[in-house]
């Protein structure tokens, strides 16, 4: 093997390295999209169990909830505040369905939308009912796990 | 030169090709943040002028705007149909303001996010004013455009 075919051969071999890495992106990507759909689910299920601690688990440091209403809640303490309030709130139920997830091909970025179904009880007692849309990005951390960096959500119902 | 110094030059050269690219990557997304902001802008001056043709060009292919009090109006024809709606409401004048824009490493995805001040005129011709926040999640096109994948907002203010 003379010299010229030893570079060669460096340069294939890293070049090839190169186009492993690209499709174990893609691949990683599809990993992030699983995982984006699960940190989703999970975090329905802190809403389900009225748990405040870890529902804000669920938040970025530097998250932020934007809820109709009120004005932005950023970082944990307003969004503990804010979705103890929630819980609060008589008869408080929420469901949502993502029905679209994408992460960015780096993988650090990516969101969650779908619809919700909300009920409650107002000041007299009376049930009432919303339903509407929302989007989640989220942010990935340094340990892997998926973190709400922006929560949003609003009614498809006529103003009442 | 041996042999071994050839291959050792050649991986070096590599990778400092390889943290070129990754500097380059950097620089990249800083020009990606200038360009968010100008496409959020520029979007803004279409609302203006209320140009709803060039409003609904913002938007990508499978854009969907997320507004309040109604269903998620998804692709350019009901995209077109509710910004129509929208700059028909007499007195419509919307402003925003973004304070927080972000894209992925990767540069495909992004987010402007911050402020709006919303004024238009009731059905008897009173002056109405709202103020709230939004959300907009960009695509970066084939052509180097970035496109509104999805975009939302809803009011600060106490229900009405």
């Amino acid at each position: 093997m003379t010299s010229s075919q030893k570079i060669i051969g460096a340069t294939v071999f890293l070049l090839v390295s190169t186009s492993a890495a690209l499709a174990q992106t893609d691949t990683k990507n599809l990993g992030a999209i699983r995982a984006l759909r699960t940190a989703d689910a999970a975090w329905l299920k802190t809403y389900e169990a009225k748990d405040v601690d870890k529902a804000v688990a669920f938040c970025d440091e530097q998250g932020s909830l934007l809820w109709p209403n009120a004005p932005r809640a950023t970082g944990k303490s307003a969004i503990a505040k804010a979705t103890a309030d929630a819980f609060a709130i008589p008869g408080f139920k929420l469901e949502w369905r993502p029905d679209q997830i994408a992460v960015a091909r780096s993988g650090e970025l990516g969101y969650t939308s779908g619809t919700y179904i909300w009920s409650y009880k107002d000041s007299s007692g009376k049930p009432v009912s919303d339903k509407g849309k929302y989007l989640t990005v989220w942010k990935k951390q340094a340990d892997g796990s998926w973190k709400v960096l922006f929560d949003m959500f609003n009614t498809d119902l006529p103003p009442s």
